[in-house]
This record gives structure tokens, C-alpha cells and sequence, in this order.
């Protein structure tokens, strides 16, 4: 049952907005949070899903959707690429189990990205198993979007990031 | 799965230990944010359990540790009926998945009941049937005790309470 899982997540989100003002430090803290997380997980992931080593991002893309979402949250969103490079995808979440208690964003909390430690939990994850990647949330349903997209940036070389963020 | 869950309520735990330098402050807070979860809770757990209502603070134990407990952790406490005058129960709990993380806790944290969160959601959800409870854990494996037990106490009328707190 995951409704006490995610009660207690609305009370984490709910005690970060109470210690930062800016959405964009209660976003960050979510994320670091879910990173830690992810980086503890990962054990847990390869054991229970006895997965084999993944031969593409593509191969782990799916992974992600597929087995970890459906295994963790007990959704499965679908999986696009979204660039000719072949390093970047989108997960498009029909259904957020994450936000069933949750009407909508306050007013004066628009920038908030709810369910950021998710993206903190698969950029750690994946660090585990040495794949550097950018996790971000592109489009959100609790901001009004059609629907709510992670998009994940495999970075091929430590040069890629440096360049990314410069 | 409940991994995600666990590390989560850890993330919360930790980050309630870094605003607040006292233990009491961390378990009051916990209690408090798992006072509002159970109020929202239950509504979850009357319509999924389909139970019907109990008759007695014994059956109502029981539900707790046989429904509601293995409903949301996965785990059945044993319960036990520690006063002479029905009203007060043990729910004891040979294993508990949210510690699973835990080592031990810091020796500058020693007072902290990591799972205080329990205790709050449990008096939040008998207050939404109209039942006032007291709800304190009474032994904790993590603090060096045997097992973890959860006390729970009925509070028949309001002069009960107030003569309780006198």
C-alpha cells in the first residue's frame, strides 16, 4: 500500500516549504534528498530485479520505466528519445501516485517541483552503476501540463558536463 | 515495495534532526506530522479494509495490528492487553521495516524515537473514528530494548484525559 508512503512524502515537502522560502532551495533539497536515496536503492534494485547489465541508454531507459517505477511506485511511464544523439529520453507519467493527495500547487508556491527527489533518486541511482546523468522534471500536471515528464540526459564524458554547464 | 519508503521517511527523520537540536522537538514534530497523516489516512483504510466497526478497545487493537499495520508495512505486531481495566494495549513489533535502514542511532540522538511518526498517525486515525487514544512507543529496538512495543492507550472520557496529564 503506498498511501501512507506518500502522505509522508507530502509531509516532507510540506516541512522543506516551511524552511525555505524560494521553490527553487526547497527543489534542490528534494533532489540532494532523492540522490542519497537513490544511491542506497540501487542495492536494493539489482538484487530484487536481478537485471542484467543494460547495452544502451536506451536499454536503461526502459529499465528505469519499466522495472524500477513499476517496482517502487507501481506505475510504468512510457519511454521516448527525444534527441538524434541518442542520450536523452523523456518519461511521460500518465498517472502520479506521487500527487494523489494533492489538489494543486499553491499560488505562491508555482516553481515547486513536487516530485523532484524522484529526479535526485535517478541520477543516484544511476551514478551507482557509473552512468553520470542530468534528471530533470521537463512538464509537471500539478503546473497545469498535459502531463508529467522526467527527461533524463545521459552525459557521455566528463567533457559533456563540463560543456553542458558552462 | 517498501524500500522507497523507508529511505524517504529516513531523508525526513534526518532533516527534522537538522532543525532541531533537541530530540523532544524531533518526536513532537514527527508525532504532529503523523497526526495529520492519520487523519487523512483512514479514510483510505475504512474503504480498502471494508471493516466493519469494532465493539471493544480490544477488537479495535487488533484491527490496528492485524489491518492496518499489515496493510501499510507489511508487518502483524502482536498485541497485548496491558491494564486491568481494558484500556491499554501493547502492539509489539518483532521486526520493523522502517528501521531497516538504520544502523543504530547517534549517541547524540539517543532520546530520538526514530518512529514517532507511528505513533502520531495511529491517534490521528482512532481520532477521525471518535476514539481519543494516547500512542507512545514504550520500548525501542533501536534504543537497545528487546523488541518495540507501541503503547496505546484509550481515553474513555475528557476528565480521563485531563486527570492523565495532571
Amino acid at each position: 500500500s503506498r498511501e501512507l508512503f506518500v502522505l509522508t512524502y507530502g509531509a516532507l515537502v510540506a516541512q522543506l516549504c516551511k524552511e525555505y522560502e524560494k521553490d527553487e532551495d526547497v527543489n534542490a533539497c528534494l533532489d540532494r534528498m532523492g540522490y542519497s536515496i537513490g544511491t542506497r536503492l540501487i542495492d536494493d534494485f539489482l538484487a530484487r530485479s536481478a537485471v542484467k547489465k543494460c547495452r544502451s541508454y536506451s536499454e536503461t531507459a526502459d529499465m528505469i520505466a519499466q522495472v524500477a517505477f513499476k517496482m517502487y511506485l507501481g506505475i510504468t511511464p512510457s519511454v521516448s528519445c527525444s534527441s538524434a544523439t541518442g542520450n536523452e529520453f523523456s518519461l511521460i507519467l500518465d498517472k502520479n501516485p506521487l500527487v494523489d493527495f494533492v489538489e494543486e500547487l499553491p499560488a505562491e508556491r508555482a516553481s515547486l517541483s513536487y516530485c523532484n527527489l524522484l529526479c535526485g533518486v535517478i541520477r543516484g541511482a544511476l551514478e551507482m552503476v557509473h552512468l553520470a546523468a542530468e534528471v530533470t522534471f521537463l512538464q509537471d500536471r500539478l503546473k497545469g501540463d498535459a502531463v508529467t515528464e522526467i527527461g533524463i540526459t545521459f552525459l557521455r564524458k566528463p567533457e559533456d558536463r563540463k560543456h553542458r554547464r558552462n
